[in-house]
């Protein structure tokens, strides 16, 4: 694409199957003040509908009708209903899927079941950049229960040498790089780790929400996602686990609760695990929480992932586009794979002013992130954002650079964010 | 106690110090048709403030002001200022507290972690009447790790013998049985265990705001416990995890995860646990859940723990000293402890047919509930109860069981009730 023009994202706009899923949102979240939110990879906004089923949750049923509301309001069946909304948007079924729990506590349930299913083998394979917690995880529970963590720097290079030696596990992998926004291939990824008789566990954290999964399709083995990046569930939302049919009867946890007993109300002694999916569950599920993630979900309601693919590929093509008239002039590298089928729904650039260049860019109403040491980060969700969007935070961060004011921005305090 | 009238109830409830505490709930909780509420030590009402707090995290902080939340509204601090709440209830420094998970999985990353500081030891002492889900925590954990659970019937009588040999890592005892609302005594138990060299973990999820508990004055090693019961957190409300001063920099759980990383946003491949109690923290935490606990725990502002105790002593006496009148011709059998000081907020009876008989006190607006086989289980809350709902919900019972309607129940089909 050359240099694009406002008037040619206007026009994306108006052929976008698509564009009606922005009014599914609060105009707080995604019509305030000129602000273009890129950061929906970290925390989505806040879908239409979720305010008012909070309340009825808290007032009409906790506060109304307390106790029998486990029952009389469905709140035990949870885990498993806001599950199958998410399932189509991964290519599972609704039996393979639960939520619950954090991203990292599921990791840890089933990469401890994975290495069960594999008592003959004790590593597992992973990416050094993969997202922290995924690498904790791993560390502490191998510390625990014996086992080696193989750690490689680039999956799509070092992956078949990794598995060779025939001692692999499982192999652990976000699909989607938090920094880079490069997209691992599921099939090619999945099937050789299989070839190598190794179980295959995936992180979508990144991936669910923004473009297609076939976790059935590819034959994975297990997955974990986050419930709060672009499915939009409110921070911290619950996240979900898949598990593949061949698995549901004989995985086990190391960390078994309560409600993923068979009868859980018959308060045995011993643990007999729920069939399927449901003995994942470990605790009582947060209902204000999955309210919340429930009702977000109704966002992808008729929504065919195969279009989110296309407009996240639409969206990151037209910003890279863009930005590519003045980035080299302003050191600005791109961190992203330029093959838009290797790259999610995600653009990142490399600066030398990394930090103090999103500052100002904030302050201007473009929000991203920023991640150590020199990363810019923006997240293109393909269900609110338009392409007109993508071409303003792109003159706007034009603007900034030109006119050097983000120097400005350099010595403002440095603050968390997740 | 000869048998009590209403107007002795009045009179307790006239000088009662805690009368003011039912007014920071909402009505439509404890004021609703002339229902009473004794199944708050399974899931307790709506605090007033409550709604509020979650329209406010919903719509101005999430959906208005997104991902700088985390920094300008202090979520990321949520797992420190909600424990701080609690403390001051358990007996524990504000550092030694941390909100999160589940009860389930909190007792994971506590037994885990008190594991591993005795590894010299591998038997871990339990009740066999514990609930279900410590006991489900214990098996998966030992099962994988290795190691023995050695479960007795009764820690009051049995526990000294069992600790003989000398080879116990960690004794997990629920202070208060959830079929009998049998109370253990913290401090004898807590030096018993100590004494024979093994750690003492509690799960105090019926103890905490139902009477004072002082765990730092026994010496206690770790405790956990749950924000939905008797602390009013909402249903799934997240919970709390404890952890002696001794073992803050020592521990480390199976379970790790980002949050709970010294310096989390250096996004570090290796795990380094803060310092303290955060620790433990492992995934980003839920804040809609988190926002109604933080604010449901005002309700315990400026309350001296002893009140409590003292006012659950008090409505506990007297309903037994109600039913007193009329069990024996019914066929009602205390399952609680006479003396006041081995119960909690709470009084069971055994009835051949205990679950046509609650069902029927719902049906007439005394909300208990029923624990198979044969337990009907009333909670007394000191937080929003009065002396007189005490004396109107023995009255109904009384009256159900001479008039014979009861019978008529039996054949509603049996529900499962967290």
């Amino acid at each position: 694409m050359s240099q694009p023009t406002r008037q040619q994202a206007e026009a994306l706009d108006a052929r976008d199957p698509l564009a009606e899923m922005r009014a599914r949102f609060d105009p707080t979240s995604v019509d305030r003040d000129g602000r273009i939110y890129l950061d929906g990879n970290s925390l989505g906004p806040l879908p239409l509908g979720v305010k008012e089923r909070l309340i009825e949750t808290t007032m009409g049923q906790w506060g109304g009708d307390l106790i029998s509301s486990w029952n009389d309001h469905d709140w035990m069946l949870l885990p498993r209903t806001t599950a199958a909304k998410i399932a189509p948007l991964i290519g599972a079924g609704p039996d393979q899927v639960i939520c619950g729990d954090s991203t990292s506590v599921n990791l840890f349930k089933t990469l401890s079941a994975a290495m069960k299913l594999r008592p003959d083998r004790s590593v597992v394979i992973s990416e050094i950049g993969n997202f922290p917690t995924d690498l904790y995880v791993a560390e502490a529970l191998l510390s625990s229960v014996g086992g080696e963590l193989r750690l490689i720097d680039d999956a799509e290079t070092e992956l078949r040498d990794a598995l060779a030696p025939g001692d692999v596990a499982v192999t652990m992998l976000t699909q989607v790089d938090y920094r880079t926004g490069r997209k691992l291939e599921l099939a090619r990824t999945t099937e050789m780790v299989r070839h190598f008789g190794a179980l295959m566990l995936w992180d979508l954290a990144h991936s669910a929400g923004a473009f297609a999964v076939d976790l059935a399709g590819v034959d994975a083995d297990f997955a974990v996602g986050c419930g709060y990046k672009f499915l939009n569930g409110g921070p911290g939302a619950p996240a979900y686990l898949y598990a593949a049919t061949r698995h549901l009867d004989r995985a086990a946890p190391v960390l078994a609760g309560w409600l993923g007993h068979r009868r859980p109300f018959e308060f045995m002694p011993d643990f007999e695990p729920a069939e399927g999916v449901g003995r994942f569950t470990v605790g009582t599920p947060p209902i204000l929480s999955f309210a919340a993630l429930d009702e977000a979900l109704n966002v992808f309601r008729d929504v065919a992932p195969a279009r989110l693919t296309q407009k996240a590929q639409s969206l990151t093509e037209l910003f890279i586009a863009c930005v590519d008239g003045f980035a080299s002039d302003h050191g600005l590298q791109l961190a992203s794979p330029r093959d838009a089928a290797r790259r999610g729904a995600q653009v990142s650039y490399r600066h030398a002013g990394g930090y103090a260049l999103m500052q100002a860019l904030i302050a201007a109403g473009v929000v991203g992130d920023f991640r150590a040491p020199d990363i810019v980060r923006f997240g293109f969700a393909p269900s609110y954002l338009r392409h007109v969007d993508v071409w303003d935070a792109a003159e706007r961060l034009r603007r900034i650079l030109a006119d050097g004011s983000w120097r400005d921005s350099r010595d403002h305090p440095r603050r968390a964010v997740t």
